[in-house]
């Protein structure tokens, strides 16, 4: 089946080649899981990309009008994901943001499954990237248009044995996976790297973090070196459409059986 | 008079919204001056689309085909601008670029003169950026559609008396203007910061740079902090709209007269 895409909720209606999302990126986005035909954690969802949304200078539209949108696909929503993307619309030329500009709302439901679905339930086997996240605190967090470092890469592998890589900053701090973030549990707590300089904040880790936190979970955010991640009790990644999984390898590195992972991935789902 | 664009060749054609070029930024772009109904420095600036689009893995289209999309324009140009955009255009989802994508073609004519065309004569006013340029190596000098920086950097002003704004990376070395490149004259010498980490290498600047060099003229890239700067007999923007202007404040700097701008303006357009 192919994908579905709504743009400010006209079914099959197309891009305005002015719009600022393509020129510049200006504008941001969330993937979710569609499971039982319903978008999972779909309130959090709308409420991190307003936010997001809110750090660019963009004015989101009323929820009520996604919601149209997802009502719209009402028993049409096939498991597999959903993507919401917000421009900053179209505008006058040139890189300044308009002064009055209609945010262009994008909603696509691909019924396919993630191809995350296929990884080994044993445990995922993780890469290091050889290229190194910038560090810009004004964009830091935010799941914005300007993927560029995350399409350079993942371009890196293409070996399916290969699940996820692992991406470092310049200064050699983990930040996360090309696609997910990352956490460690280490001698009972459960760490995750911040994110003030660069990395996208997702949904699953918020919720995580706050999940254990409200279970009695030491969780930190925090600096995180490469040593740190190798000496791990266990180390995790998460998005919301594989919500936890753990690693089983990384490059030599193995870690055999889990440490926490379950009770994580229960609480996770709970 | 609005906007013409083409998409794929097509006039009047949309972006499909799985578009990477809005997903991921996953593209590149120029923009051209139209004078005289024709576009300026036509042959180089495709030669420069092609080679951006190379340092991304994009396959680029043949030059025909924008040859193709500029005979369609004939007798409808207008003086203002051409943008030239290259997607890696629609592919499977995920940040992985799909291993056969066609690009994504898309031409538009804006036949407004550029609002740099009403700027003084007698030199430009310009500030410095709070926002620090990221580093980068990868996707230093590539102008790709990842610009969520210009846009939040060229957001800092909303004052028409001020021109452009001067960009600094987070060690305090000066990078560019927000949409232009920066030139300084000191000693005889015509220096242009290096653009190694971050950055944008204009069509404008490689140009200057080979004609002033062809007559004679010791051109240097270099790193340049903010006291080379001030301290410059005379420092001038370059990019292809404004072709090179003198800067006659910045701050509470001034350089009341030129020192070797109109030299090089001649060199530039001749």
């Amino acid at each position: 089946m192919p994908a579905i895409c709504l743009v400010n909720g006209i079914e099959g209606g197309a891009l305005d080649p002015l719009d600022r999302g393509l020129h510049y990126g200006d504008g941001v986005f969330r993937t979710l899981r569609v499971e039982n035909g319903r978008p999972r954690w779909w309130e959090e969802q709308l409420a991190k990309l307003a936010a997001d949304a809110a750090r660019l200078g963009i004015v989101s539209p009323e929820a009520s009008l996604w919601q149209a949108d997802l009502a719209n696909l009402a028993g049409r929503l096939a498991d597999g994901l959903i993507k919401l993307l917000l421009t900053r619309g179209c505008g006058a030329r040139g890189y300044r943001p308009p002064d009055a500009a209609t945010a262009t709302r994008i909603l696509i439901h691909d019924p396919t499954p993630p191809v995350s679905d296929f990884w080994p339930a044993e445990g995922l086997n993780v890469r290091i990237c050889d290229l190194r996240l910038s560090a810009q605190p004004h964009l830091a967090g935010i799941k914005h248009l300007n993927r560029l470092e995350n399409v350079l890469a993942r371009a890196e592998w293409n070996t399916p044995e290969i699940h996820e890589g692992l991406l470092l900053d310049a200064t050699g701090q983990v930040i996360s996976g090309v696609m997910s973030n990352l956490f460690l549990w280490r001698d009972g707590h459960l760490l995750t790297p911040h994110l003030e300089q660069c990395g996208v904040a997702g949904v699953a880790r918020a919720r995580l973090l706050r999940r254990a936190s409200a279970a009695g979970i030491a969780v930190k955010e925090t600096n995180i070196g490469l040593d740190e991640v190798l000496e791990a009790d266990e180390i995790m990644l998460s998005n919301s459409l594989i919500g936890l999984r753990r690693v089983a390898r990384l490059g030599e590195h193995t870690w055999p059986k889990p440490a926490i992972s379950p009770q994580l991935v229960a609480l996770f789902d709970a």
